[in-house]
């Protein structure tokens, strides 16, 4: 399997069907539609949604009813983007190689635009329940949407856990909890909605959860070691420099050996549990194995 | 019937319930809860949540089934607050007499408080779906979320064309669209979520939403008045600067005079929509001729 083919042919399938839910007609707040289009629409390598999807087809074949779901992550995803790089969280002029949304437009726009992805993912959710012919996936569609609440929530507190620890010092208790919320929280979602909107047991849905945790914590795991001993042309930032900017990563709190020693008995673990779906887990296998050895 | 006692009864009661889902425990994101919290809990009148409560009422005696939903739109209406009073959009200090949530913490924790606070109103609305057992109600509160994620991004609709053409001139088309959007949408939402939940025939739902939209107009012109002509002491605010700050509101748009004929005009019609429901109309009645006589 080519991974990459598979990545982009899934990325095509989620940009089409996110862009059927923007609103593109000329009206007062047009600007703001596009703002939300703007950073929506950037490029993002998907992997939210489309983790979402290849779990749900390990279970079920087709993936129509999956998609709104996938997309609704994939908005509270660049909502969450928009909001951290304002100047008054990060202040990030760049994202995917392009101006901020507040750098494009204006702060107010960007809030407003991020508040608008927010809430439509929830609009999104809510039309797929209100509009839904099978009443027999009505509970899982409501137990989607709770999945999803809560880890937004999660991420919200990450961000906040993130922002307030900003250049102090951290215990490895702190560093474990703000990456699994920050990061972890909207992974571990979409790999279980995905579970659940194809109405896995719940030995499958256990399994998936704890793929899905470990891979959150190995793509962590990985951006640390790449942020120590990166290429930064690769990467295009600087490199080495978490130490003296007094960062807590799993490479300044563990050292390198450790970390690297830490990525592979996770990915191990990751892989082990994707192969027990056989060709059915083929997708996630590689996937894991991909973010232990992508170099960017 | 004593509006303020039957106000200060029902307020009580959502504050009540409110405090139910604020996240009390210590835990990392401690003081973004506590800043959740404090705009929350800020004093504010409830008046969309008692709306809500209210036109239940008129249709259904026991209110325990609809407090979940105006507990969610009461939260949604502080998420806006909190972010238009942002720097980056109105740049406010103060908020019912108190600092705002920006002043008081800081400006990160103040987007990230109202994220959470738009996003528990989903958790909020989504749990009483998923631990209803009232299995017959279900379809009605689907049509209750969907009704507030609708108004929610016409809110957020509202408030980017305000800040768009602050300071410029603006046609009375725009003004009223802004408004409908801005305030309307969830005084609407929370008039006709009532009468969903309640399960009112279709013409009753229609007579709400005529009151309810009336109501949002008549607050506006209301508030817009005040803002001109009010105490500062009692509003907690400074006054009769709308002007020089070239915001549009109904009293730079139509003079003080005129505006007070449509408040007058408008409430006149308000309450003889509730004077259809007798008795049972008795509070909205009120309420309507309490948006007009209010001083804050």
């Amino acid at each position: 399997m080519e991974l990459k083919q598979e990545l982009s042919k899934y990325r095509d399938l989620v940009d089409k069907e996110l862009d059927q839910y923007l609103t593109k007609e000329e009206c007062p707040e047009q600007i703001l539609n596009e703002a939300m289009e703007y950073s929506l629409m950037a490029g993002g390598k998907r992997i939210r949604p489309v983790l979402m999807i290849k779990v749900y087809q390990i279970f079920k074949g087709e993936i129509e009813k999956v998609m709104p779901f996938a997309c609704a992550i994939e908005m509270i995803h660049n909502f969450s983007l928009i909001h951290d790089d304002l100047p008054g969280i990060d202040n990030d002029d760049f994202r995917h190689g392009k101006l901020t949304n507040h750098k494009r437009y204006n702060e107010a726009t960007a809030i407003l635009a991020g508040d608008g992805l927010l809430n439509l993912a929830y609009e999104t959710m809510t039309k797929e329940l209100l509009n839904s012919n099978d009443i027999e996936n009505q509970n899982n569609k409501i137990k989607a949407i709770n999945e999803i609440t809560t880890a937004t929530q999660r991420m919200i507190a990450g961000e906040y856990v993130d922002t307030e620890y900003e250049g102090k010092a951290i215990s490895s208790d702190y560093l474990e909890y703000m990456h699994k919320n920050k990061t972890g929280a909207l992974f571990r979602a979409s790999a279980r909605v995905g579970a659940m909107l194809a109405n896995a047991k719940e030995e499958d849905l256990e399994k998936i959860t704890k793929f899905a945790e470990t891979i959150g914590l190995t793509f962590q795991i990985k951006d640390d070691l790449l942020s120590a001993i990166g290429d930064e042309k690769v990467l295009g930032k600087p490199v080495g420099n978490d130490e003296e900017k007094g960062k807590s990563t799993y490479v300044t709190k563990y050292g390198l050996e450790k970390a690297q020693k830490m990525l592979e008995k996770l990915t191990k673990e990751a892989v082990e549990i994707a192969e027990t779906y056989e060709e059915k887990g083929e997708f996630l296998k590689e996937l894991a194995i991909y973010i232990k050895i992508r170099n960017k």
